[in-house]
């Protein structure tokens, strides 16, 4: 796999955001970098709930990585997936069979959903990491709304007009927003035997507040704006049970009565666990543990154990900010790490010393709620409404700025707000969709 | 089903270009449309090999029917796959046990692939018809040169990097310039172990010439065009065996001595049938019988036999020009068809005799080759190069306008033609992309 430059093999193991920031921070640099992904394509995430909900397409959000990459002449890009790491040989191993070497070996390989240990609720329940999850879910609503058209029995049809939202996360808050934009404005005048605005769309959080990342008087806020939209906010409420037409939670902080909420339609936003990447190269290291979820604790400069030449860097990474606290799963923290492990590897490869500890520089947290409703705290500010929407839908536009189509996004999104519409909203990837609305 | 106005009710299957301009045509008129279709979505069909090379979005070519027809307080949307007509009870039969009734029906289910009898090809050379086989083609393509990037096997790679359009009408040709454009241009700064441009791309037709649907100059200026594009025509040339790695054709005929073209992507362009509706009605009405192909014949006023308030519209009829020439399967005589279709029905509302037979009125006929080429004909002018381009350019964005995405489409098509940009090759729809990447 070198291709005989001689430089320095820097071995990159995802595209997202950590990974593709690490590859793009080592352009004109004495290296010879592969990056590896199982996808052609670089996503963005954040915006992944917009395609769920038919806002975006799918290639609005998603870059082919390729073409991020294409005139960066010490980078190729491999479509393999990797399938183990032979530490003394320094090299991956590919599922084809192939071997990549490295002299350096960055693992940004992310997360995955956590169903804390109830993988059969995957199938009722899919949760929103990938291109196909979004379309999955996008199926799943517009199909709900479809077979309600059609359904003769109130019960059937208030079952499938209800909606629940699993998390309260960022990514929760955004999903139910949306949900009740599209059941409330878009769709309004779609039907004829149902009204589209009546769907219930319930979150469903364990805690005791949504936004458990933000100060509280943002999240009591956020909490406000669901509510005022129409959303069904239940906090301090598990969930024991997702099955054909139901959720069972017990509220009270999982003390109370167990209450049940038929539904057809439910979006897990409740935790993600580490690539199961993260335990085979640290099984491959030695002497190092994976922690619960998964992640890989790595030293201050993103090395792991005695490895000084393999890094872990984003949400595969268990790296203590200053006070020893967890960095948060964030996109922003992936592509800083991506930065600093690349800037430490050229530093090296000059003979300079290292340049300090990774440290997290916060810009600021922010989530939107609904058309033109969000929340955002940066520098101990923290601001609402309007304000936090604009700001949220400038940083979203400066980060998609790597991408090369931007302008579309901007384009599509002020056409949407102006008009409330989601024109994306097919129904695709199953023939017989027919054979769904049928009983 | 029917909604209790008591107005003349009229059932339309299908939401193609002749059921949705009969839906609209009945806009308030004393009837109540019912519109029943497989899909949420109505399709710009001439366009899908742009979503199958990356350059457009499914939902750029798209449209929600519920979207297109909310305004229509006369029309309902139902989602659903008809499976049965009981024409003495004037029901139509739905999979899910539901029943329509009707007074009018108009049916324009279109058509589907056709392997003349060899459908054991349909697995190595998908058609492109739906948004599924248009995302699937893509897959295939895009995969191909991921794939020869990895192999190092100078005949695999080659094998890779030839890609077979079956049929050279409108959509072989549309697809082979696509193809070899996103080869010679979009993908060259890609790769690093391969030269894409060097992709061959061959059309395999059976007729002496390209576009048979139009005059001879302009097959032959096609030809000259697609050749300076770099695409191999073979014209004269059978088909006889399309398997995993290759593709079988007689020269002269079919006369020829058997030629192997080594390849793993095969585009199927090369003939439609009937939707199995056009037979399922025919058996149903009693004393029809389908043509070769499965199209319904019908009668000067777009009727069905003996039933003249049962009509059969665009690519599932069979219907005479004035010549006696069945008339072609384009989009233009479907559109004339529903409007004719939709007028008879009023007219007889209001008591009034018919209008006289169908007349397809032939505005011309048009098919683009590449980036700025492409050839027309019209009222006997015929023209290529860049103004039949740009006439081709203004026409679909002309009907494109009763899309609501309209705007976006032209944007991003003048996005994409001055950056020679595709920026919706995603490869998607199967999770373990590295398996198809191994041997």
């Amino acid at each position: 796999m070198a291709d005989g430059t001689g430089g320095h093999k820097v071995v990159i193991i995802g595209g997202g955001f950590g990974g593709l920031v690490a590859a793009q921070s080592l352009n004109k640099t004495p290296t010879d970098v592969t990056l590896i992904d199982r996808r052609n394509f670089h996503l963005f995430q954040p915006l992944l709930y917009q395609v769920a909900t038919g806002a975006l397409s799918p290639a609005n959000i998603a870059a082919p990585l390729r073409s991020a990459l294409k005139k960066q002449k010490n980078t190729r890009v491999v479509l393999g997936e990797v399938t183990g790491f032979d530490i003394a040989g320094k090299t991956v191993l590919l599922k084809d069979g192939a071997r990549v070497p490295f002299d350096s070996l960055i693992v940004s390989a992310g997360s995955t959903h956590h169903y804390f240990g109830h993988n059969e609720w995957e199938e009722f329940a899919p949760g929103l990491k990938t291109i196909e999850d979004a379309t999955e879910i996008r199926r799943r609503v517009l199909s709900a709304f479809e077979r309600a058209e059609r359904a003769t029995d109130p019960t059937e049809q208030a079952r499938l007009l209800t909606f629940v939202v699993v998390g309260g996360g960022p990514t929760g808050v955004e999903m139910a927003g949306a949900i009740r934009e599209l059941a409330k404005y878009t769709l309004r005048a779609d039907f004829r035997n149902i009204n589209s605005a009546t769907a219930r769309v319930i979150i469903v959080e364990g805690q005791t507040r949504v936004l458990g990342a933000f100060h509280e008087s943002l999240s009591a806020r956020a909490k406000v704006a669901l509510e005022e939209m129409g959303i069904e906010v239940q906090l301090d409420c598990h969930v024991t049970s997702i099955g054909a037409g139901h959720v069972l939670v017990k509220p009270d902080g999982g003390k109370g009565e167990v209450t049940r909420i038929d539904t057809e339609t439910v979006v897990w936003a409740a935790g993600v666990k580490a690539s199961p990447l993260g335990k085979l190269l640290a099984d491959a290291l030695g002497g190092v543990t994976v922690g619960r979820g998964g992640h890989v604790p790595v030293n201050p400069d993103c090395s792991v154990g005695t490895h000084p030449n393999v890094f872990v860097i984003g949400d595969l990474a268990s790296c203590p900010d200053a006070n020893g606290k967890p960095l948060p799963g964030v996109a922003q923290v992936a592509m800083q790490q991506g930065e600093y492990v690349a800037g430490a590897i050229v530093r090296r490869l000059k003979g300079e010393g290292p340049k300090g500890p990774f440290r997290y520089f916060d810009k600021g947290n922010m989530a939107t709620i609904g058309r033109a409703r969000a929340v955002a705290e940066a520098f101990g500010i923290r601001f609402s409404g309007h304000l936090a929407w604009f700001a949220w839908l400038f940083i979203h536009i400066l980060y998609l700025a790597r991408f090369e189509n931007r302008v579309l996004v901007l384009f599509q999104w002020f056409f949407n707000y102006v008009t409330r519409n989601r024109a994306a909203r097919l129904i695709t990837g199953e023939r017989s969709t027919d054979a769904r609305g049928t009983k």
